[in-house]
């Protein structure tokens, strides 16, 4: 049970103080990190052909590694109270977003017959990459992005639902603008969607945009209009930022007779 | 009299608890979702050949249940104090802008003698997206956001006009400096302003840009102005809703003697 | 001697009440707001075949009315304790910066051997445009902006020049990296600023862009750069009107004893 | 010994008063200046043939005066304090940062044989434009900045995180959209990474972008979280300011006791 136990530790967050735990945990995420780096070079075609058994022997630890690391904290989580029970604490750890993200990330490698390509196989391993949110170091300050994020969830989804409505309504003008003109890139509205994102969000690749006048005087207003997709939220978030600090100033505030925070 | 006022009731903004009606509300929403969808998917034309008739059908429906909507609120809005009289009533509830939207986006369908054509029909139809405004659980966010325009409306009108200049004054001067080179292009001052728009939100789509040498002088020093109109609006709405939150926070101050807010 | 001090108070700002100046002043403003109007549409070419010589006449009567308020100002401003002084006064008055700006807007039409051509000599009466300056109803706005911008003076100079390090290092590495594999785009590295512009400011006109593996690296960090230059003037602006908005509240300090702002 | 006292005064930062050592200050910022345009002007082919020679002189000059000042620097620092000591004192100064670029910016020149071309030796050059650093007048300002950036280190590293994640994973989508269709454009994960720089940061060259339905939907997601790159760091930074400048307007509380800063 000891050896259960120890295993359970030193898969999990590390305890500070356990060195064992915390090795492990490091190599863990060198170990992604090393595979996120895999599977992006791995995808240039030159470097596929000439370090391409290298990669796949290095494809092959990982995979192994990872499964380990799966098998021993499926075997050991029985000492976790939250998953005690033989086979009803394994189920509930198997369902953790988690474990499921590290099962989808390597269980295709056993699967050939499922016909994924080995690219699509490899990119989905990138998924691990989202392991990097257990790294604890950062929590304060992603607890603060959070909590402006909770705190300015309505005028968030507003802000939103303000940009569709722009974005359907300005699609719809300028198909209705430019299709006569240009049938090939503004052929449908979900064709001129893509126009509108580019516009709103102004990154403008220029592989569409109208050419008439009453297609320029529209897009003229929609991209100045898009200047405001970006103060709203910004002005949104700035403000909450400055609001969290302020709270996270302020002493909390104790009731005397229960010692709740009021 | 009593159809007559439930029918008031279902059709208008549902009460707490009231269960018909609400369910009315969210039919309606979700048959102008699906219009909205509609239009634009129809728009592709692979998909018109496809389910042109289907959605005919689905169009032909819509539109009698939005008539059917529209002719029972002027039937049972004699009801309601503020819409009492027969004639009277019933003219004031057809100027409202909601009702009027709501007969643009009906009318054409039954006047094809107008010559509109079916496309830009069915685009008409999209102005009921404007119903979303009805949806009252945003209305806490959507009045912090309408309060921030409204206290900064006159910067927000000065960084508007200082917009205008800069886009006047740009726009001229690469006319003078580009329209020798590129006749084309920059073929007037109004050509010009195209391209003002473009730099000055950021868009950029690259369908027009100087390439004399003094051209790009300008149009870099028009281009880090710019970045101006994205930091001075953003900083104005950020400080209004800083103030605005902190208003809301403070309470408000009541005279003690007529207890009205000073 | 009070028909000059007459048409110097005409001319002049309207004081409150005055409605024969008030109205010179709003036709005076609505001849320049025409005339920037003429301007931008009678450089497209159609448009100045069609009503070229309206635009011409129009263009005389324009210059004519601006000459009167020019030497109606020259003539009556010695009733002015500030322009006082047949000579002398007029001398002050003709290099106050607004008259200049007016002088230079009317002059090149009387001085057809110039050889100013009639294009250019239309766009310097844009300049005439600054009048808007003295519309008085934005001040409060106008000054809270210059508030922050005089507050801030530090801190944006600073930001400047940190931009201004930015692209010339940034022009000069792409200029390294580029110049071999692109001679014609990045062809010396003035050629390279323009990149440099365009990507810092977010523009991105896709004119010049690096093909090379490392100057695409460059690009990359220099892109990412790129958006604290937003990000900087914007805090800073941000903060700056929240700290003008909370001084403008804050009841001002007066010493009891000699009555000064403290 | 008091030569070298007065040396070391004159080439190190002025005190007020110090005329000689202010004049030789601005001399060498400027000298520096005109080395920078110098370098960005020789690289225009047009003015390297016209005016080749006189510059190559006003850089022989200029490496002169560099190598004087660099070799005076070593010769006096015996005399401060921190550098006392004939070789310790010297080797001290040789290895701070600003004498190593010094350095860097001149050994090329006289060291021909190591192969680097002329045009890459002119840039090195540039290295010295960091010297502008050592203008004190906007040290309040850089060290507001500099305060911002500390206080609000963690928060922005994270955000540099949230977008290294969002960097990779959108690369991965699109070059998993976009390979099979565009094999050239999107023909590895590194170069779909150029495209998503560009989209992230709303750059937006037009050299490379999607064109299957599913890539340009993936695009619109990506491109609208890219806004968020710049709302986050933007809010963060504007609360940064703000709350840097609420701190340094506080009185500082002092110790009754042993007079420090509590």
């Amino acid at each position: 049970m000891n050896i259960r136990k120890r295993t359970w530790e030193i898969f999990g967050a590390a305890k500070p103080g356990d060195i064992a735990s915390r090795a492990i945990d490091i190599s863990i995420l060198t170990l992604i990190f090393l595979n996120v780096i895999v599977v992006i070079i791995d995808s240039v075609p030159s470097v596929k052909e000439s370090y391409g058994t290298f990669l796949n022997v290095f494809e092959i630890i990982s995979v192994a590694v990872f499964t380990l690391e799966y098998v021993a904290r499926l075997w050991s989580c029985t000492v976790d109270h939250r998953f005690n029970g033989r086979v009803r604490g394994r189920i509930r750890l198997f369902f953790q977003p988690m474990l499921l993200i590290d099962l989808i990330a390597i269980l295709p490698f056993y699967l050939p017959f499922l016909g994924i390509d080995l690219l699509s196989l490899r990119v989905i391993r990138l998924l691990r990459i989202l392991r990097i949110t257990k790294v604890s170091r950062y929590y304060a300050s992603f607890n603060l992005i959070k909590q402006v994020f909770l705190s300015k969830k309505e005028e968030l989804v507003l802000v939103s639902v303000l940009m569709g409505l722009l974005l359907v309504v300005s699609s719809s003008l300028l198909f209705c603008c430019e299709n006569k003109v240009q049938p090939n890139a503004f052929s449908s509205i979900p064709a001129a969607m893509w126009w509108s994102v580019a516009t709103l969000t102004t990154v403008g690749y220029g592989d569409i945009y109208p050419i008439t006048l009453l297609g320029k005087l529209c897009a003229s207003i929609i991209a100045i209009l898009g200047v405001g997709m970006f103060a709203l939220p910004t002005g949104i978030l700035g403000a909450g930022f400055i609001e969290a600090i302020q709270k996270n100033k302020e002493p909390k505030q104790i009731c005397p007779h229960c010692g709740k925070e009021l």
